[in-house]
């Protein structure tokens, strides 16, 4: 990676604070860096999953569930939906809170969302190569983007037909890092 | 509040990207604002709950749970364990998910834990002009420094003896917002 010549690009620990910060030094604004919510969608039409192929890195090529960073100003329900329109022209109506990861060593909190659609039209938005509805045991198992899209289809399939339970945290020993381009949890 | 003169202080969509960002016209870097994440505990010994007074603004010398800002790094849990110990020297054991509240006009989604206080022992950090421990009927209710602390202490109520539970959110209705100082939702 190159050395950032402009911009927050020092550490250290700004005044009436208690720990390192990005800082810029050329004007002092303090870059606070906080985990960032990543909200996403198990969404079905009858038992069929929607799923995306990434067209961009990382993992292009490889087939994710819809999800990305939620926004100012959204709710992370809004934030899954809004998402699931962007990657797959989906629309739905979200159920209820499925999982929540935490991937600590890239500072994000995974947020799932079991999801009805409205509405089996479904079509690549600009992120996606392709979009699909896979039957449970059709799913591309073998080209799976990351370890989390994994974990929210394995949780899913675990609560099909429940309909109040606590959402799924990682699973034991599971902390989402990715092993050599595979999907290992 | 005074307009910047330095650091990131215009908003443009940045190329590659389809929303206004914060941007710094000096050097181009983006301050990408996402959501921040709370994180807080309602924590017992035996049937009373702890509290802090709060030493610092917003809100100084009322009635709050231990929460903050989830920092890199640590997982939601460990990250409200750590404010309890911040704001109260207070050691616990982590129980289960009560609550996910979005506050979209602060841009914070405030996660509520159900813990178990490992010793009566705790003591005002430095956020904190004081710490106690309430018996539910005497809580300072009047005194409550934000909507989300009310909803987490009704909400904590509301499941008492349960021990798997879908986390709560906002109550109908409630977005968070503060009405006067006072606590309403």
């Amino acid at each position: 990676m190159m050395k950032r010549e402009k911009g927050p690009r020092i550490r250290k620990v700004p005044a009436g604070d208690n720990r390192d910060r990005l800082v810029c030094p050329d004007c002092d604004y303090v870059a606070y860096e906080n985990p960032k919510v990543v909200v996403g969608v198990v969404a079905t039409w009858e038992s069929r999953i929607l799923m995306c192929k990434r067209a961009i890195e990382p993992r292009r090529g490889h087939w994710t569930l819809p999800a990305g960073f939620m926004e100012v100003g959204e709710s992370p329900e809004q934030g899954a939906a809004r998402e699931a329109w962007e990657e797959a022209r989906a629309q739905l109506e979200i159920i209820d809170l499925l999982a929540l990861y935490s991937l600590r060593h890239i500072s994000q909190l995974q947020l799932f969302y079991r999801a009805r659609l409205l509405s089996p039209d479904v079509s690549a938005g600009p992120e996606s190569e392709e979009v699909g509805l896979f039957d449970f045991d059709r799913l591309p198992a073998a080209e799976l983007a990351f370890p989390s899209v994994h974990w929210a289809i394995q949780h899913f399939q675990q609560v099909q037909g429940a309909d109040a339970f606590p959402p799924f945290g990682n699973p034991p020993g599971g902390r989402g890092e990715m092993h050599g381009g595979s999907h290992s949890v």
